[in-house]
């Protein structure tokens, strides 16, 4: 029989302390979030494109370099495969030739956070987890709690009472353990430590475990495969804890160790932010390794409202290994940006999303990225989740019977 | 160059008049819809099973079965490919061995009626179209406003003032023209009805057009090549204008006509519906060709609140030629099955899609479906353009600095 997943070992990326993976790890030592390894080089010789072009359009069709190793314990919804489209109406104003939207909205639970719940409660499941708790911005405490639920492990979910109203809906038909906190994620963050500490919970905060980046990085090698084998000039991300900036950089240094994509030319990997929330910008304007907690942040793009990422170190080495940059956009930016693509293109994006779009079109006009490179804008999850954002104003209400004429639109 | 698509011809179900497909149409004299017909005997030299297997997962894989004579005037935001997934934890409490959903929700705009919408627009655009009409419960209006955007032709939207209200935000935010009625869909449809006769605007209504039952018959093609080319026993729809169900009989008796399955066993064709909106199964109980109009309609799934619908004759054909049946849920049925979905399978689908869940689960106790058959339900959209279906209780709210223990859950 073939194997099925290449996972050798969990390494500190900071330290380079290596850990066993076949039970449960949280953080380093050293409090570094711990990367998950694998014996790529046996990989390579069963793991092929032509092989992969055999297989369902789901991210599990990359389980050779994911982390769980009997399918059985595979939680899937069928995630993944999300569309790759150009946006030409769109990439006209914007002067850009080869502007796309990979759209993560297009999944089961409607954001990117489903990728790292579909691996992070497999593998939770194949370590014998029965409880897992977690803070969250809404979009990612919605993809565990449902996906836990077909797991049967028990999800206790801490979320600021301001995230997305359906977010709270999500978990609670879920028949997770919904608790509201009136404050920043930053303070769910600290009831979550508390209940792990006292109560040995499993881990699940963004980067405590190590497996939830593997399955956001098939974002990066499904954007490969999808163009065809071929790299992109400039991947822009919407980055809060970062786990996707990450994911994707990991994905591409894989995809060399692979020999998949040509060691040397990467993208440039863009980390956008809100102004109201730009920690990472701070730091890269500074040269910086990390960031410096962002006090008083506001957005609403409330996915990316992370004041100090326990992650930022590693973003900001995927942006300057790969002479790639970070960028603020305002408020107004995101939400024109927003109307933008659903009235050139179509597309009901969040406003995350939405804010990958406002750096393009800046980014493009700073000449940062020039007219004919392939750019691909990341959308993390769908515009229907954030009602809130679009304000309806002179929609007229008509009585049964009542008539309209083409002259009166 | 090979033919990308085989359309011969329009036709009319009732009285067999044929109209020619490059020029706009709507109803037939008769006043039925019309059916789109192609050249299978042709089709089937060059479009099999295997160049099939080649193509990406999006519905325009099945283009020589599609309207849209040049491919330059698709407009697609990569709908189609949707999960089919085995539910075994929920088919084991329904006592069904085979249960699966097919998951609608995992498409642009968050409902089938994208396909629709992708196809229908699409050949309006082929066809010279630049303004379009059509009432609406919400998911159609959203879908054709968005796409119709993308296409450059101006949508009027009409919806009643009670549709799930993101619908209304979708069509906002595309820039669609649109118009709230303090009444039910039929009374939409009334205004429409008169902004088409009064200034000749393309009348995209359901069945009115005969495109959109194009792109919905993909779904029929998708479960059976998702199946590895297995009919399954029995295919649950909720059933409001119908398109859906009808679509998909089309699409089993065009793979018959391919040579792709066998001719004579079809699945048995489910049509459900809400108690508070029940026409079809009235008329099916009365062994009846054609619906009459259920007065005082009322149902939380908005998208199956259709008193009448015109294609109703060939819905009941479809149920009568496939030995099917139509049954109706009532509400606390339809929102216990969504409960259930979110709880034991991590989806949380929209109560339309729930429907079927109780359905199932009704006809498995009835005996109409027996424990090893294989069973498909719908889920025609997302959950979270429901908001209103999930009502939240008890959930505590923590002030930052409060603890929670796991005693306390």
């Amino acid at each position: 029989m073939t194997q099925f997943s290449f996972i050798s070992h969990l390494e500190c990326p900071k330290c380079n302390e290596r850990y066993e993976e076949n039970k449960i790890q949280q953080l380093c030592k050293c409090g570094s979030p711990l990367l998950v390894r694998y014996d790529l080089e046996k990989a390579k010789k069963s793991f092929s494109k032509e092989e992969l072009s055999k297989r369902p359009k789901n991210l599990w069709r990359y389980h050779e370099v994911l982390p769980v190793k009997n399918k059985e314990h595979i939680v899937s919804l069928g995630e993944g495969g999300t569309p790759l489209q150009p946006f030409t109406i769109l990439g006209e104003k914007y002067g850009l030739e080869n502007l796309h939207i990979k759209d993560e909205g297009i999944i089961p639970t409607g954001s990117f956070k489903t990728r790292g719940a579909s691996v992070g409660v497999s593998k939770a499941k194949e370590l014998g987890v029965t409880r897992l708790a977690m803070p969250t911005n809404g979009n990612a405490g919605a993809a565990w709690a449902l996906y836990a639920s077909k797991a049967n492990i028990q999800a206790t979910i801490v979320m600021p009472i301001d995230a997305p109203l359906i977010t709270r809906k999500e978990v609670y038909i879920a028949g997770g353990d919904l608790h509201l906190i009136n404050g920043l994620i930053s303070d769910a963050g600290k009831v979550v430590a508390h209940l792990v500490r006292e109560e040995g919970i499993y881990d699940a905060s963004t980067l405590k475990e190590p497996y939830r980046i593997e399955g956001k990085k098939t974002m990066g090698y499904e954007i490969v495969e999808q163009l065809g084998w071929k790299v992109p000039d400039v991947i822009l991300y919407p980055t809060g804890g970062g786990v996707g900036i990450i994911g994707i950089y990991k994905a591409l240094l894989e995809m060399q160790e692979l020999g998949w994509i040509e060691k040397g030319k990467l993208p440039r990997l863009v980390a956008v932010q809100a102004e109201g929330c730009a920690p990472i910008v701070e730091a890269w304007k500074k040269g910086e390794k990390e960031s410096v907690f962002f006090e008083n942040s506001a957005t609403c793009a409330f996915g990316i409202n992370v004041p100090k990422a326990l992650g930022d170190f590693l973003v900001l080495e995927a942006v300057y290994a790969t002479d790639g940059c970070a960028i603020a956009v305002s408020e107004n930016e995101i939400l024109e940006a927003q109307k933008q693509v659903a009235s050139f293109e179509g597309n009901f994006i969040c406003p995350e999303g939405a804010s990958t779009f406002a750096a393009a079109k800046k980014l493009r006009e700073q000449g940062w990225i020039q007219e004919e490179e392939l750019v691909v804008c990341l959308n993390t999850g769908l515009g229907v989740k954030y009602p809130e954002t679009v304000e309806i104003q002179g929609v007229p209400i008509l009585q049964p019977g009542e008539t309209i004429s083409a002259k009166s639109i």
